[in-house]
């Protein structure tokens, strides 16, 4: 690349992403495993079609009708009643947390995050210019009151995944409203993953922290990972305020009509929600049996380990067909929860290796 | 907004996007007038339903087979081959003008439009944090060697919107070459427009100029503003260097597959372009012949004047049920070419005018 002009610090870097390697079982990305019944993506289809004939106009720009199916979905789950006017939606949730980077970070701002988190954090950031500062979790993940001392009151953005990603624990709300309280800094919840989890949302703290952006997506308990559908939510004056930063027609009527479609039927996709929980929690207990290490999860995945060399284990399971995610966390390896069937291959796998390669 | 810390360089401003009001003939936002017919959009429906039925799965992350059919339209359109590895999609232009600029511009960096243009440009030049350089074009729009010689050869970014939104008048391409060569510039060629003119695309220069990226997207010609498809055509090395910016699963396997499907079809949907320029061109004829003033366009849309206030114009077409584009030049407005009932309902609207307001 280097007859091009491009920005100094972008230069040696490569890009994001997991490998993808086709495998019969992909334990590695965190997608829902359960396809969508033919009924419903039939019904879906079917409203796609009346879309596709007026395609050649503009979307709704700003995406009233399905603000309005995403303000209701989330006062149902949070028990908050949220206004369409308190929800942003973009495509997927890394788009989302672009814009608020765009609006909040920028050149001479910083942001910190706490890791292992989720990997695009620090990517979006150094994209808008922000100056990225990572602060590690302690030895069981968690944020603790070391790891809160070392934030800065002067920062701008502050990232807490949670449930987190890569660890699956969370991070309590006490410990956000803290945050949120002690800075001036814009607070970003990355509740990716909120769905899969019991503990209360950070949704609940919108009225009391004026600077607070909760950012969620379809992709993991709606199974909308190829549809690309994150939001964010907050304050009317956030969502008015991201204007600004939102690029026109951004959200395709395809994209839009897809969720609204999906957000009608929400009670339906969420009983896969409670399998996969089902499903992970008997993985847990499976693993630790086993004797390995398994952090808490309250996502639709698992951290395990612990490994001499993550790497030997990763290639283990590639080589039983099997495709795991190393996050570059050593002696960790992070599997996703798939179907019963995948999962029993992927402990199957796990029991043979037991007695050779864990610390 | 002040309760939120955003950056200091957008507070006060305000959201871009054309003023939607709910008028019977819309003009406004170059949209193709033509809907889909009822089989492509049921057969488009058909794959959409294959896609639902395994939304649970992120898309293609690299989007090839869609690059595929990118490639081949370009190639037949152009003459020029053009592989798969010269081609990046993103949602609508827009998002794609966003990576060249995450890539290209930043802080500490310039870029450079000829204005006035695509409204666009300098607003994702500042949410990239890139210093706006704006040349104005000549009295008759066009970027002559008085304008040429305002380039700085230390530019870091050149922006040539041809056919220019919102004047319609295309930029030779010798003007582009010499751009090129002249500096060490990233050279941007905005080619939205370009189905709607028979002057050669810019595409045509890719293999002697190896900074140069040309901007095109499916909203206009295929009648695709609702789905969001704008790609980059140029050198293999440019598309790898994309990959550090775009953010991964950026395009929804929805996006795909319609232009997958649409891309197909290609020859009839572009028997409508033949007809749109047909209408233009009659437009322009009849603007003439009643004494206005239109700028010879290769879009589909005119630029036409000369008012002593075009607010008043805007005003009493917005009455009569027509909305134009108040484009911001003093004494132009600008029309997109709708149907033949559209356009003539516009021409009768102007017919009543001339006598009363143009300059």
């Amino acid at each position: 690349m280097s007859s091009l002009p491009i920005r100094p610090d972008l230069v040696g870097k490569s890009a994001y992403g997991a490998p993808q390697l086709d495998v019969p079982i992909k334990l590695n990305t965190n997608e829902n495993p359960f396809e969508h019944d033919g009924k419903f993506a039939a019904d879906v289809a079917s409203e796609l079609e009346i879309v596709m004939a007026n395609a050649n106009r503009y979307p709704d720009r700003d995406a009233i009708k399905l603000r309005e199916k995403l303000a209701q979905y989330l006062s149902d789950a949070t028990g908050v009643s949220i206004s369409p006017e308190q929800v942003w939606p973009a495509n997927g949730s890394n788009e989302v947390l672009m814009q608020l980077f765009q609006l909040f970070g920028g050149p001479g701002r910083v942001a910190v995050g706490f890791e292992p988190s989720y990997s695009m954090h620090p990517i979006i950031s150094q994209l808008t210019n922000t100056s990225w500062m990572s602060i590690h979790r302690d030895q069981d993940f968690e944020i603790s009151n070391v790891e809160l001392s070392g934030v800065e009151t002067q920062v701008n953005v502050i990232l807490v995944c949670t449930p987190n990603n890569p660890t699956g624990n969370i991070t309590s709300l006490e410990i956000i409203k803290q945050l949120h309280d002690s800075t001036s800094a814009m607070v970003i919840v990355d509740e990716a993953y909120a769905e899969f989890s019991d503990s209360p949302s950070a949704v609940t703290l919108i009225q009391e922290c004026p600077r607070l952006a909760v950012v969620r997506t379809m992709s993991k308990a709606f199974g909308f990972a190829g549809v690309r559908l994150g939001y964010v939510v907050g304050s009317t004056e956030l969502i008015a305020a991201l204007q600004l930063v939102r690029l026109p027609y951004h959200l395709s009527s395809l994209t839009q009509q897809a969720a609204i479609s999906a957000l009608a039927t929400a009670k339906s996709l969420h009983l896969k929600v409670e399998q996969l929980i089902e499903e992970r929690n008997q993985m847990t207990a499976v693993l630790l049996e086993m004797g390995f290490k398994a952090v808490d999860s309250h996502a639709n995945f698992i951290l395990f380990g612990k490994f001499r060399n993550q790497v030997e284990v990763w290639e283990y399971l590639l080589n039983k067909g099997i495709l795991v995610r190393d996050v570059g966390i050593p002696g960790w390896l992070r599997v996703t929860c798939g179907t019963s069937t995948e999962n029993s291959a992927f402990l199957a796998a796990m029991a043979e290796l037991k007695d050779s390669k864990s610390e």
